[in-house]
């Protein structure tokens, strides 16, 4: 992953957990960035989470924390004060006003994270050297099994800037374990309130389209930072040049990053995607493809490499969407199996087994009924995903 | 299970599936008897459903037909037609009106059940012997491993009235495999629209405060037939004498049934009772609960008899009711863990890690901002789940 002109990265042990490695990451920024993010829907969500939303309306930021092996999240005001001594020091550190700090934790719900440990941890991230784009991506990690980080760059004015992402994550949440949490970093120099309308857009069409388990973190929190270092006229609308191509490449950035998620979701297996069209609007096709994509009963299936199309059928139609049994037409991979309410009469079985036994499956559902399309991702349920979060006490 | 006046029951076999048992059931009722139902949600519903919704606003039954081993659902105008030729046969045998008869089917989605064996089947069962509820209630079953039941009576008038249940399914669905049938039947005499009126009641508190796998099938029905042989004076309202005493008893058959499909729930060795108090409203304590209940993790959490209530505290968040982390408490049995938003400092691990041992689990959420409540129920997920979904081929 390149370099990102004026932010950098540092990684440190805080100890959190009883563990060998680093746990506390920071990235400086250089001033004059601007800063836009996208917060959890849950709403018993954590003090870092409340953090985030007050100080993104700032637009600007100098520092991101990131702690891992504990959540801090539904630990009250002593969890409140642990966050705001984090943003204290880091903000006297660096001369800088506290709503230029973001903060985020993730790990086991219900503990207060331990301030000395944080305050420890940060007097030796100050000092500590200068690290990579992947030990920043290991660093923020729990229990992922691959570090997950995505590149993209965009011409503007003549002027090349990149875009870095890394993210953790293998659940939408896994308590004890695991939560979304996703960083971008641009040289780019775009406005505050543009780059907040570009992530929330990119973020519809990518994290907010995948599931692992239908579990919606206390924690899940994006956030873009863009420098400016790239030197290119600042973007503030769609109407500067260049602001396409930048919103493309963020774009592509954030599916790479939403569908690594998916690849290491708990116990999976197989990588689906769910494209939904003929529905009456793209919401409507979305929450059909969610309703699939959230099926245990589909999700076994695809498991066992099994063309239960009656199971996609059955989600469907309990999407609580409009949905006509007569209209739907189901595919798995380039084969039509059922059509207009009726099973394809001996559709060649070969093909839709062989797509199934490999490790990207595709799944189309036809409603038949408008132009409303959506495209979301999952993973299969395994005895994987009962062995991580059942087969252990925490 | 007690004899119902005007009610009997037959079983013989159709051989929808190459198995050596009795997969058709038949139960004729005595001109007068009343019927009343409730049916899937699901938008992809069978033929048999839509065909009970179109019988029911008669408001009387002369016989019912059970299918094991076939859905016939998502089978078009060919699954039509076979439920066309079921009632059409069963009507000239009995010289009634079609609109009397009723009709359902669990099995496998998307193969039109085959009329030769639906019509050789009924047949064979217009001459068999009169069998035993019991018998009954295995002729309805698929996948279950139990044959469900349960009675209660009430005085109505001086008169005792019995109320016999059966029910079948060990999912809310498992296509291919299990639907949710259940069927409740009595001697009283109740006008049917009464009786529509109770059944309706008595569901929202048993049948829809379930979940096994949050997948709803397309073929869950519930129908009640009430013969009238009791002799009591006929019950039209709450202002009859008895009518208390008959709603009191059909609540408790429904929730009997209820909970026997949650004992058998594919996988479980837990049964999961949730609490919910304090919500806004009823409505939305069902559904907070209901969000708990069909958690992944909060179901893996008990298979693993883990007190991980940080993820029954992520359950509340994401379940789009109004919810306050500072003023959630939940409790596992009888014991305290997190009060105001915070986890109960020093709470005594013994009780809990014993509760938790047990088979039947008590969960407590309450969200202290209102007199909203509602109980719901559900089993937990283990790897039984994931072998018997996943592990096979279609």
């Amino acid at each position: 992953m390149p370099d990102i002109a004026g932010a950098t990265p540092r990684v440190a042990r805080a100890g959190y957990k009883e563990w060998d490695r680093c746990d506390l990451s920071y990235v400086t920024f250089d001033a004059g960035t601007t800063v836009a993010g996208v917060t959890t829907q849950n709403l018993c969500c954590s003090a870092e989470v409340d953090l985030c939303r007050a100080h993104l309306p700032h637009g600007s930021a100098r520092a991101l924390v990131v702690n891992a092996g504990n959540s801090n999240a539904f630990t009250g005001q002593r969890g409140k004060d642990a966050v705001d001594a984090i943003t204290g020091q880091v903000a006297a550190h660096l001369n800088c006003d506290v709503t230029a700090i973001f903060v985020s934790s993730t790990g086991v719900i219900g503990v207060p994270l331990p301030i000395d440990k944080a305050q420890a941890g940060l007097r030796a991230v100050f000092d500590a050297a200068v690290c990579s784009w992947e030990d920043l991506t290991h660093g923020i990690g729990t229990t992922d099994t691959f570090a997950k980080g995505a590149t993209a760059s965009a011409m503007i004015d003549g002027r090349k800037v990149q875009i870095v992402g890394i993210i953790k994550g293998s659940g939408m949440i896994a308590p004890d374990m695991a939560t979304m949490l996703g960083y971008i970093f641009t040289d780019a120099a775009v406005d505050a309130a543009f780059l907040q309308q570009l992530l929330s857009a990119a973020n519809q069409a990518s994290f907010s389209c995948i599931t692992v388990d239908s579990d919606t973190s206390t924690s899940d929190t994006i956030l873009a930072f863009a420098t400016g270092k790239a030197g290119n006229t600042r973007l503030a609308s769609f109407e500067d040049a260049g602001a396409d191509a930048f919103a493309a490449a963020l774009n592509d950035v954030c599916r790479q990053l939403a569908h690594l998620v998916v690849r290491d979701g708990e116990g999976a297996q197989k990588f689906i995607e769910i494209q939904v069209t003929g529905a009456v609007s793209n919401d409507s096709a979305r929450r059909v493809g969610m309703a699939v994509a959230n099926s245990p009963l589909v999700k076994t299936a695809i498991a066992g490499e099994d063309a239960n199309w009656g199971r996609v059928v059955m989600a469907v139609g309990k999407a609580g969407e409009p949905a006509n049994r007569d209209t739907l037409s189901i595919r798995f991979g380039a084969t039509l199996v059922a059509h207009n309410g009726l099973a394809v009469a001996d559709y060649d079985e070969a093909p839709v087994a062989r797509h199934l036994k490999q490790k990207d499956i595709e799944i189309g559902v036809d409603l038949g009924l408008g132009s409303g399309r959506a495209t979301v991702w999952t993973c299969d349920l395994t005895h994987g995903y009962i062995s991580i979060n059942a087969d252990y006490r925490s």
